[in-house]
């Protein structure tokens, strides 16, 4: 059986159930991360949970221990389910309280959960992926890494089901990022991505990528792309915890460059992987 | 011990638990309703029904089993529970499955849950609330009573905080509802309320409202107000299944009209209590 995390505790699955009365079951009144673990390590295990407490703030939820001792717990739980390659999932909600809209009183206490989850361990060398473009219809403060991820969850599923690997969000044209992933363009040797403000998650990937960046001397233009420029990029590529930089090689069935991965992604590419706590495998 | 509903079998307090792969719990992947039950008969439930399969139909959910048998489990619900005055509240979300965004496969059976809460009846002759505006930041789905709610959560507490009854959410200055209401001000004689569309959820005590207007020749524009604007009215009031009709006395401190419910408002009222399964006490 596995081990998941309970608020501070460690139980097995028999042992978790959520209550009825969660406001995360009933509002989505909580937030999340993901954390990757590399050969059994933590991958920016601090700027994911540092994130975790800050998206809390900004939901005006206080967690009942520190970011030290989270930390600790989530290590706990990597160890004690013996996870060498995948990731750890935590979430926090306000907790379990009958139903209001305002916040319950003071005795309220956040309901924490973590679980892992194992899978082969794959480096930054994907196979190129497509994208669908996709209206971007989520709330204004998409900063906040909250629960609420249903305009998400529809969108991931019209581009899959049309055989699509992820979802391009556009506002009216104006490209954000992807439903769980940024989005970066390069054209002419310069990257272009959605600067961090309330439309985007600051992605912790995207800002790894962004250090690789600067230690690359590669240019990048924090501006939002037009959703009609996308399709003449001569480089395409999306980021994300969970797969590290994704190649895209076509975004609404128009190849992006020559359908490979371009020389800018592959130097980030090869740059991230360094950054990796141990060696990964080629895909 | 109170009775709950869980998918299609009733179940005791002490049965009822969430899983944590609830898709409910981690992306708010659901739909909901609540019904007011008045002298034990519940209040327009072919509508809320109606409505609960609709949202489910918008986010492609289908329920394992028809309006009229939900009709019939809720009925059963009020019964078993003997509620005579307070409401139902009814949800289902898409399943339990391992966390993707994109829909787990065709086996995922959604997970129904209701329960009952029984309160003091009112009737809509309800002392005068205060409002404070709020920005909208929802999504563009407010058609959706979907359980993304922690928008509506932040504006609420907002409001209660600063001791308002409810937020009047405006989209930089267009109003547009209220975090579980709609809003309706009365000037020169006429009503006027945001339109049905994506931007507001199409209230079942709005249509109640607009019924009664119908019936009293009272003139009704649905066109979105200017919050600049709500200061003006005459009159002002928010409905809700909850509470019904709720006369507004002052919008961000400042008076409406004289204080007091108007002649438009006190009319509708009556209009509305008229149309009530039974007789209700005046609060």
């Amino acid at each position: 059986m596995s081990t998941y995390l309970l608020n501070d505790r460690f139980v097995k699955d028999d042992e978790i159930s959520i209550s009825i009365e969660d406001r995360g079951y009933y509002f989505g009144d909580g937030v999340y991360e993901v954390i990757r673990v590399y050969g059994g390590t933590l991958f920016t295990a601090e700027e994911h949970i540092a994130r975790l407490y800050e998206s809390a703030a900004k939901i005006r939820m206080q967690l009942p221990y520190g970011e030290e001792e989270m930390k600790h717990k989530i290590e706990q739980l990597v160890r004690d389910n013996g996870i060498d390659e995948g990731h750890v999932y935590v979430q926090a909600t306000r907790g379990a309280a009958p139903r209001v809209h305002q916040f319950p009183g003071e005795d309220i206490v956040p309901v924490i959960t973590g679980y892992t989850k194992a899978y082969p361990a794959t480096a930054s060398q994907h196979e190129p992926v497509t994208l669908k473009s996709v209206e971007d219809i989520r709330w204004m403060r998409c900063d906040i890494k909250s629960l609420n991820l249903l305009a998400n969850v529809m969108a991931k599923q019209e581009a899959y089901e049309e055989g699509h690997y992820e979802a391009l969000l556009h506002r009216s044209g104006t490209v954000t990022e992807g439903s769980s992933s940024n989005m970066f363009g390069v054209k002419d040797g310069v990257i272009h991505t959605h600067p961090v403000s309330n439309f985007i998650l600051n992605g912790i990937t995207r800002r790894v990528v962004m250090e690789c960046c600067t230690e690359l001397d590669q240019p990048v233009i924090e501006e939002p792309m037009a959703l009609e420029d996308v399709y003449n990029m001569d480089e395409f590529f999306m980021t994300s915890t969970t797969n590290g930089i994704v190649p895209v090689s076509a975004i609404d069935g128009k190849q992006i460059g020559d359908g490979r991965p371009g020389p800018v992604t592959e130097a980030l590419m090869a740059a991230f992987d360094r950054k990796l706590p141990v060696p990964v495998e080629s895909k």
